[in-house]
């Protein structure tokens, strides 16, 4: 390794997998994983062989990427991009598209731009306050259902939320607070339309609520994502422990500074991102150490953390015990404080050991 | 436009590169801006006509695709990674090629891996704790200087600082303190060594000092960078007025919500990077918002910002007066807060306008 680079760890990867199809198979839900995270056809390659054959992306262009290899049933979980319409009818003529909706306004068009069967969600807001209707909107919802039904081209697939107000909780009680709340609003909706559409069905995501909770059975379907790789935020959130990340990104060390107690990798917010989190005492914190070499990487060092990050340095401060280990040439891990962010800004540098 | 792009004003890059090319003319020192901003070859045959034939760039990789597009002198500002050093001799076969060393360790290294002619900078720390040795350090930076000078290979060409430090400044006077600051650092370097290596420079980067003074002969070669594009936080900075920022990302509309006085965007922390500035009420601000269409955009909407990214969605705050302008489907601007990070995300995603 020369530069950046995302090194993955495949055990840790089938594992981290396993325990979430286990999961969905014990709660009888279906199991539609989200891949913005690996945005990888290798790492999609190691769910299709758990049996996974839906999965979820954010983009129409992750989702024309997986089409290409080999994926059938794909579900946008984003509003629906209608400048995008083009791709979007290409790709509903080969696989099974599903779309997000959250307006009439979007819904209308779509009636009159979708020329192939296209599945549609319409996307309630759980409270995050980001995408979604509130399911209070109730005339909106009615408007939308009542647009897509008279479609020969939409079909109506259910309700989808995206509880990403998880990643603000700390703990187990406050994450199931989050999903029971969700939960109750998705299954009420389900229960207004389910007998003119009987198929329809609840969908709900974050890996916070699916790595903590046992029981998902209050959901039809899960669109966790992030738990493929983990990453410090959710060790901090509680949904993994600092074993089960599954990712570090390998950096050359280039200077060390023994008074500072600092060294500096390349390895900068082009690589890391600018995620952070902050400690009791409002350290910034970017990423958490590790040792690390072409095949494996230890336990994270103690008291050592990026510390700021620019373009392409990082800083690195540790402790005084440990600084006399490390001169410029040697390698050295970051575990990443958000792996969607990191692996998307590796897409390119990356090994899987 | 049907997804996330980065419209670059040319007739902007151009005032901005033209401003920096007479200031460093007046000046009579050497321009070797920094490449890091932009990375486009396109953007850089822009410098090419203004007559810059000498750049700086922040990697190997970098260096080596602006050296496939015809540049021929180029500095490598970031202490030089080690492992890199097949790339390192393969160019400084071809090309001027400068490295940074801040170490004995790394400049001894250099003298048993080079292979051909590579020019050496010492790297000073002005202040700003990130990279270089501290201008008090003497014994390590002789012991530099007499290890590049018993090489055939090395080429000591002198002394280089990044005031990085001058984008937590505000204003002015501010900036020009740690500018004068370095600049009685680097010439008190320079005077110690300049009888003996009677060609050494002190070279000197950022783009806030470089915009806010008229005069940079204390230095004998300037590389700023973000100059070409600025954006919101140099704005803060002092460095330009909110027209003189060349790019904006070109975003599609895709939710509408009047009671939140909210819009969701296509465009999130994998194109406009999580680069945020605050306001005097601890608001967080990840970009200002402007009209665009595919040949301009205005000036920014008051009181109109993105207040919150996650992977692919913004949210963005607009005044009630103004909510109702949008609906779904239509392209919004943002005005970056750190057009490197943003220019970087989308390399691929970009035209000029």
């Amino acid at each position: 390794m020369k530069r950046p680079t995302l090194s993955i760890d495949k055990k840790k990867v089938i594992k981290n997998i396993d325990l979430l199809v286990e999961k969905a198979h014990r709660s009888n839900v279906i199991f539609r994983p989200h891949f913005k995270t690996h945005q990888s056809a290798e790492i999609g390659e190691l769910f299709k062989e758990k049996g996974v054959d839906k999965i979820t992306v954010s983009s129409v262009s992750m989702a024309k990427y997986f089409a290409e290899h080999g994926w059938h049933d794909i579900t946008i979980a984003f509003p629906v991009n209608l400048r995008e319409v083009d791709k979007i009818n290409e790709l509903a003529g080969k696989i099974q598209l599903n779309l997000l909706v959250d307006s009439t306004f979007s819904a209308k068009r779509l009636t009159e731009l979708l020329t192939n069967e296209t599945g549609i969600f319409i996307e309630i807001d759980n409270g995050y306050n980001r995408s979604g209707l509130l399911p209070t909107q109730t005339r909106e919802i009615d408007q939308i259902v009542e647009l897509v039904s008279n479609s020969d081209k939409l079909k109506f697939k259910g309700f989808l939320s995206h509880a990403g107000n998880t990643y603000s909780a700390r703990g187990k009680a406050e994450v199931l607070a989050i999903m029971h709340d969700a939960a109750k609003k998705l299954n009420k909706l389900k229960s207004n339309y389910i007998n003119r559409f009987p198929n329809i069905i609840t969908s709900f995501g974050d890996t916070p609520s699916c790595s903590i909770t046992d029981d998902l059975s209050m959901f039809d379907e899960i669109r966790p994502g992030n738990f493929v790789y983990y990453d410090v935020m959710q060790y901090l959130i509680g949904s993994c422990s600092l074993d089960d990340i599954a990712v570090a990104v390998a950096c050359p060390v280039v200077s060390v500074y023994p008074n500072r107690k600092e060294l500096i990798i390349y390895g900068g917010a082009v690589h890391l991102s600018k995620e952070f989190i902050m400690d009791e005492n409002s350290t910034k914190i970017f990423g958490l150490i590790v040792e690390i070499n072409e095949s494996e990487w230890s336990k994270s060092i103690p008291d050592a953390y990026v510390s700021s990050i620019s373009q392409e340095h990082g800083i690195i401060k540790i402790p005084s015990g440990r600084i006399n280990d490390f001169k410029p040439g040697d390698m050295i891990g970051v575990l990443p404080i958000h792996s969607c962010l990191t692996a998307n800004l590796l897409k390119n540098h990356q090994i899987i050991i």
